[in-house]
């Protein structure tokens, strides 16, 4: 399938400042980029990096003049999704995980997930498979947490959205990779241009490590699970934060655009966690 | 100067389980590691990893049998330590910090930074120049701090150790970490094999990038700082622990010896902060 | 000084319910009510009721009924204030404190005073005399607290508080009142209506206890200390908010206002802490 | 029923301090005590008092000299129990609690009921009946939280008791307690001299407000619920501790008993929860 996505980040700097942002879209093997361009308006020193274990791709600008900076980004972006069978995903033991993998079985600042497995183990434990697992999480988020934007702020961890059963997509990933740690399924955290998504914003979903690949999941099911493209993964939103500011900068505006781009015999049939459960079907996007 | 470390770990297998463990020491341009073992005994299935940007140097072992397993492990480490002059440490800009420097400035599980702004600013925000604060940071943690062992556990955070005052080794780091990623110095935990530390044992410290360079602090002073031998860095406790258990596995017993082995024409002349302090000069191992 | 206070409470009610209000000014030796008047329009069952050591004024109304329910107060209220010296207010052993006062020296939900023992010592604990460090805790409140509507909610306690060094008057009122029981002063909540305070609205402050006698604090400094009339007294918010609902009500509006009622011969001088403090005077209201 | 109970609690002091007990036993319609002696062994100020409104007789100590202090206490307990049938047991509205009552639906130090409303209607909410919901918590206590004396400590809350899954009497009372006012059920916290207890200590348990009448519940099932003989009620631990000191005094020992004493014509049958639920009955003291 495929995406054109397009966003803006406008900002007022009044002194030295920093800007680290994640705008552009991740390469992997079920996700190309093409005809990307990312502008800068207004003066600052550029640097483009990659950043971490997944190779995010940041851009870092530097900026000692007072006024506006704008970062416009737009690009086209191709996904090969693919629908394996759930009955064909086994668990899959701590001892087959790589360093990489083992990595996202540990607590981070949003997820304290050494604290929540007694709770994890009671209302999850008696599930059997791992997938089985992540899935009866999906829908325990989806029945019990409401999406209320203004409820949480940003220094709400999983345990604070447990309590208050409320929050924005952030909050339903991270307690979601929560429950999923506490339970060793290894789960990161991951922003994405989400086509359909009403209004359109940024939008964070995670992904669980079963049997040697990532699933998607999204306990929100506010967008279709196959018109998300992926921008940064992370322990949690931490490492992947659209943007991190240090120093005389504050954040203006933004904007944000996810729109298909059908061929001519194409067809775009938006899959929720509905849909692909009736099928017995997961989602992978690698 | 060159240690000879030694440590085992032992453990009780029950059932299907694995271990990560973090006994060896790291090879970075200021610590070269030669005639190196590490040895187990029992059956087990073992894999040696290097895990994250700092090339931790991590052993997995996959065990199905039930008995004892023990991990006996012994090196010679070579450490090049350097004593810059504190008058030549500048405070460098967020701008100027690559990719895997800025890691080191998020909040992590035990050191919620992002929320211990106001009271670090509070604290040190009125004294200048990075290294400044981070010295008078070391010097609050001594002071206001008790090393009283028992008094913490393993969900113990930053926080916690400030309300407290009180905790181990790992407690002081990630208070120290804590202020200074709050006042935007990059700061990461360190654990190490500490030659003097009585009883011996694993120690943990933290280092802080100050102008192109990691410095090493230890709030605890139980250690001299040029007594230390790298085993891994990481954001805190999480990454960098020596032993993570999973499935049917429990420790039994555990040991640790730093020792120091002089040339003829040698002589190792223990340093504390105090001591650096008095001269004005910093620690640094690279 | 004589005061005309007025409020009023307005809700919605959908189904049965509950509603236990605080609006009738205390009685106490300092602080007479006359005229007083207090009218509940829409259908209730209405009880007025003493509740706690301190006797204060609720209202319990229970309707079943869906509609509108307003609570409509007014009364005039004569204070008497007196201004001792400061040099004459000696601390008190906790020996002789009363077991109605020992009461304010334990934590409490929003006041966990337990856990900031180390904290307020380290901050208070050099100065010398209790009513010399409950100044102290005023001028800090004042100093390190932003008053910032919108900044914390019902949940948020002394603690929070302390980190997100903003709040608003019942914020400022926990955060006094931990510091104090903290360092063994008695200290208890109080809400007022308030002269001068600007836009007019319910007030909450502090009252410590020495050397026999409570002392009015109020860290916000953003009302006259000699314009409060006290609502009611509590350990914190939960015992003396303005209103608890329980079941179908929603509140829809609500309006406070205090106003000097002057004799021919007299003249309102307000008297904040700095005006007090430069005369080395307390502020008394029994 | 009568009771032989007797305590001793031992303490070393330094220099001027004073020690709030609460030994003696309550007195209330179905608890009347006689031959009661409170001894203080040792040079101290001793003032008996009455406390809150549940008429907690605590003593106050004042001691300025230094050694040892040691208080004796022993008494004759006549308890009346009675065993009223669940199925009269109705919910009341809170309408008709009275202002004594209210208080004990506020969330307090340990008891953050307020935070905890989600959690508690998600497990019992779908309960019919205030017992019926008071009875699923008690079930909920005995089969989720482990008794594990060391687990928890004096600053432990209900929700770390959730989380952690294990505590002593007092957790499992405060968890208790925050369900019930999460759910609008007054509770209240209430130490005691237990029967049958092993090994013998001063012990705590809950009550709960129903119909117009005080149930007495037991999570932790570790003695029988007809041999309690009632100390001090509370909002939680706060307000009923066994002692709280002040000053240069530290505890050194402690002894707790409590015997039953038959008449020829009396026998004693251990009730527990479990009894009780088998024939359909409550346990009520009055």
């Amino acid at each position: 399938m495929r995406f054109y996505v397009k966003s803006s980040l406008q900002y007022q700097v009044s002194g030295p400042s920093t800007l680290l942002c994640s705008l552009r879209c991740l390469k992997t093997p079920g996700q190309s980029i093409s005809e990307e361009c990312l502008e800068v308006i207004g003066r600052a020193d550029r640097t483009d990096l990659s950043v971490g274990l997944e190779e995010n791709r940041f851009t870092k600008l530097e900026s000692s003049w007072a006024g506006e900076l704008r970062i416009d980004y737009n690009a086209i972006a191709e996904t090969t999704v693919s629908y394996p069978s759930v009955s064909d995903i086994f668990t899959a033991e701590v001892a087959s995980f790589g360093p990489e993998v083992i990595t996202y079985l540990f607590p981070s600042r949003y997820v304290p997930s050494d604290s929540m497995r007694a709770l994890a183990w009671d209302l999850f434990g008696g599930i059997n498979g791992a997938f089985q697992q992540a899935m009866a999480i999906e829908n325990w988020l989806f029945e019990h947490i409401a999406y209320l934007p203004g409820s949480s702020d940003e220094q709400s961890g999983a345990l604070d959205t447990f309590l208050t059963r409320s929050g924005v997509c952030r909050d339903f990933a991270h307690l979601g990779i929560a429950f999923c740690r506490a339970l060793t399924i290894p789960a990161r955290y991951v922003t994405v241009y989400a086509y359909l998504l009403e209004p359109q914003d940024f939008h964070a979903a995670f992904e669980v490590f079963i049997d040697g690949r990532w699933y998607l999941i999204d306990g929100t099911r506010i967008a279709p699970l196959n018109g998300m493209v992926r921008i940064a993964f992370g322990r949690d939103a931490c490492d992947a934060s659209v943007a991190t500011l240090f120093g005389g900068i504050v954040g203006t505006g933004m904007s944000v655009h996810c729109q298909i781009s059908f061929d001519a015999d194409e067809e775009f049939l938006p899959m929720n966690r509905c849909d692909l459960e009736d099928k017995g079907e997961a989602i992978l996007m690698e």
